[in-house]
């Protein structure tokens, strides 16, 4: 929603709801088999995985480019939005966040306990990567930043639930420990279309 | 490898020996902070990620596109690199061909054997999107089949070791196992420059 807002292409959003278990109903499993959000519907055509679906839009909607202008910002772009998959995503969402949002908080007390230094260790490079360019490559948005985004927000979110306070993950008050994430995560706040992409159940 | 081959771009291939830790030496770790393989040296430019220096590669060298030639081939192509990246490579490459290659079978016989079902389950989707056609995606070789092909080498010579018999992997014979991805398989081997992506101490 985020890449669809940046290329200013107006969308529909349809919220799966799974404490409802409609990610694991027919009509939704024929979208993506393997039960997960976000799928797209462009006319005919259906794609599941996120960053694919990035991929796709840079093509279909190519302004403004998300994947970058040369080989080498193409390249970077795509190494940084691989590093989140490999190395910041398991243990940002599988490790923290997933267990605190499905109410597991107390039960994976330890292995989330565990879990917080690579999970500052891994920020730690993003952080550092901001020090001194408003986005993480080049001088424009890119689908690195679009990557980042939404994780950093829900690991946000979750460390400001009460049941996560024990925990003591250290990722609050958030602009002082990661202040160069910070402001940047303000500037994609500020671009237009941002508020669409806010999922409705967060304001409730 | 395999794609500066298909794209028939000369280069020159340096093996990293983990077992000499090659891999942690400064001059590396220069090159990739995450001490892993491959990395790229193009001219001044360093890249590493494998999947980040395939689309570095189509975009530096177009022809033939290993990335699709319409939007919805570009993301079904993506889609493909990334379920191999979510869940097959977690399982073949994490779960059993690593503790295979670095002596565990032994001592992680027990986890290896619980990951068989899930590396069948995986393999089986791989080898069901291969009965209708070549190539996973459309009617060329794509980034698709290239992200999967040198994992798939990896798993059958782990299973073919004298310490992974025990393991039964269930994976010999392949072309009986999995004749879609066994023929797809014969079809890389058979591409122009093949013989020199073929890592050299597997020759020994």
């Amino acid at each position: 929603m985020l890449a669809l807002a940046i290329k200013q292409v107006p969308y529909e959003s349809h919220p799966v709801s799974f404490s409802a278990g409609e990610h694991k109903k027919p009509e939704f499993l024929a979208l993506n088999p393997r039960h997960k959000v976000p799928v797209i519907q462009d006319g005919a055509f259906t794609l599941y995985e996120s960053v694919a679906i990035l991929a796709y839009l840079d093509r279909k909607y190519p302004e403004p480019a998300l994947f970058g202008r040369s080989p080498e910002e193409t390249g970077v772009i795509w190494r940084w939005a691989l590093e989140f998959t490999h190395y910041l995503e398991p243990v940002l969402q599988d490790k923290i966040v997933s267990p605190i949002f499905f109410g597991k908080s107390a039960e994976k007390a330890d292995s989330i306990r565990q879990a917080v230094p690579e999970l500052h260790a891994e920020l730690t490079r993003w952080e550092q990567a901001l020090a001194h360019s408003p986005w993480l490559v080049g001088e424009r948005i890119s689908a690195a930043d679009v990557t980042l985004f939404p994780s950093l927000m829900a690991l946000r979110r979750a460390a400001q639930k009460p049941a996560a306070q024990p925990l003591e993950l250290g990722v609050e008050p958030f602009s002082e420990k990661y202040p160069n994430l910070s402001r940047w995560a303000a500037r994609i706040e500020a671009l237009p279309g941002y508020d669409q992409t806010y999922p409705p159940h967060w304001r409730e």
